[in-house]
């Protein structure tokens, strides 16, 4: 009765997430002819006789990726579904149809669910996109969430992660950090309220950060833009682990390095001097802090033109050739190896 | 920081799985065109501009789906699969993709992780299915398996589940109960392993009722069998939740009444006698057991003469004018009306 032989064990914490991923998905044999990407990149690739479908799924678990002491019900039915609607524009298509699994403690009422799946329906309805199945149980213990989104781009349209090319220009949509920051701000107010209940939270002042980490904005909008201006990546990633980690998983699939200049990453000022406030490096914030479901991408420098003064993209770097590694250009002037300090998910995170 | 209000609370067991899906998606607005199909039935069906796309996807929780005393972790990975790839069946489609997400305990040494993706690619590998993508995190309490599938039938194959007919012939493949009278053998074992882990499971000579239990196939070759001889079901279902679960789903949702033949009911020698040793009904264990996988599914009468020799098919009584109810007749010739006995994750699953 013996549940598995456990006498040769290796922590699955040495490999991390996507040490792990990889180390499993390795010698996948792909058989259907209709596959035309599988494991590697924001979404699958099917071929389905039309258009492309694109295939992105996430698994949501509560004390891994949220907290129910600070995040409202309502606001993580929503984020679950931006995160996976993130993915879909990650690849350039536009997404239309998710699927959503809930397990849930029996001992929830009804209306926790109802709370939960509103959120979900606000966000599928803001995005144009169809829940069209599920499946629905109880869980013996926390709160679980899967979702999985279907999109569709032309054949011509779809964007991977492995196509930069030397010489590229690097952009990022909106603003980093806001996400993490916000987050140290909620962990602090659980644990002043945990200590004092009579206490009030005081996210006075601070609702842009508080909502980067609440509720996210997948960026459909950037997709659109990039299409009416006629540009198309030569890459693109959304940032869900922090630029860091989606930089590297760009230059290391398309074999190629990067410098990234650190003044012009773009941090919203309420970000900067929140992170100020808690002792952390804003730059260190959006290099590693994840969650902030921008665009990052990269376009051919004939593009530098039309793109230059779009006011929610930034131009923050550019490619180069894989021997001079992948680089931050700090504001003293300093060069220093970029490394992935994303999420793991196997780990506790850590501000740096 | 309050998570929710509680004050007005509904308990979700009084609705049931059935009823919280139904009204967590009776008001479901569907925008996209390509979406023929959203929930209600084994899988989504997808206009793709060519083949009709079928998405369906479960998830499978510890503690609530399996128990990780006697199941072994590779045949869960199987199980995972198979329990999927069967919605897509059951729509009369054959399935090409799927993706999967785990969530596991940091805890779990990476070969446990493996033995868990072994199951998972040897089950896609002999149905021909692609891995394509996945998510994977650390989980704080059980094991967490997400499993979405893909799969393809032309427009005019599609088979769901509202569109039996008076007259036709209810069939069902292979035998049910088995899955069910396995479990209750393999729960024995356990309990009498936790009190004296020195006893040895006594499982000899039951090899077929506890891989109905822990290696389920979907029936991929019932399809192609139909396809094979013309014949084209008018209705169609898996049999996850039990032969009475699924019966009533397809009178329900068809608006049709249903006589089922007790004695017609296919059930192993294996499961009547292991099923009695347990002082059960052989054939509640058929009509509420579940997890059998096999297809149950309604053909016209003109069919008949086409699947009266196959071996694997049963043909098990007929659809009625609604006003007639859903009925057993048992072996002495009594009616009884079919109750939903099926699987609710919400409650406790109790032998009746």
């Amino acid at each position: 009765m013996a549940m598995f032989d456990n006498k040769e064990k290796t922590n699955i914490e040495a490999l991390g997430e996507f040490g792990l991923i990889k180390h499993l998905t390795d010698n996948i044999e792909l058989v259907q002819p209709g596959t035309i990407k599988g494991v590697g990149d924001d979404a699958a690739v099917l071929d389905t006789g039309g258009k492309r479908m694109l295939v992105s799924t996430d698994l949501l678990l509560e004390g891994i990726h949220f907290d129910l002491a600070y995040v409202p019900l309502k606001h993580l039915g929503y984020k679950a579904i931006q995160v996976n609607l993130s993915d879909i524009y990650a690849m350039n298509g536009i997404a239309t149809q998710v699927t959503v699994s809930i397990g849930m403690s029996s001992k929830f009422p009804i209306e926790a669910i109802e709370e939960l799946y509103e959120g979900i329906y606000i966000a599928c309805k803001k995005y144009g996109v169809d829940v069209v199945g599920g499946d629905t149980s109880a869980s013996k213990q926390g709160l679980v969430i899967s979702v999985t989104s279907i999109g569709y781009a032309h054949a011509e349209d779809v964007v991977y992660r492995n196509t930069a090319q030397e010489g590229d220009l690097i952009c990022v949509s909106g603003d980093l950090g806001g996400a993490y920051v916000g987050l140290q701000l909620l962990e602090r107010e659980k644990m002043i309220y945990l200590e004092n209940p009579n206490i009030q939270p005081d996210l006075e002042g601070k609702d842009y950060i508080v909502e980067r980490q609440l509720k996210p904005e997948a960026r459909k909008d950037i997709v659109e833009l990039l299409k009416d201006i006629e540009v198309k990546p030569t890459a693109m990633i959304d940032v869900s682990d922090g630029l860091a980690s989606e930089i590297l998983h760009i230059c290391r699939q398309s074999n190629k390095g990067c410098s990234i200049y650190e003044e012009k990453i773009p941090i919203d000022p309420m970000t900067f001097e929140t992170a100020r406030e808690f002792n952390l490096d804003p730059t260190v914030c959006a290099l590693s802090g994840g969650e902030d479901y921008e665009l990052l991408f990269t376009v051919r420098q004939a593009d530098y033109d039309k793109i230059k003064f779009k006011m929610d993209i930034s131009i923050i770097g550019h490619i180069t050739e894989p021997a001079s590694g992948c680089n931050l250009v700090t504001r003293s002037g300093n060069m220093h190896e970029i490394k992935a300090q994303g999420w793991n998910a196997f780990k506790p995170k850590e501000a740096e």
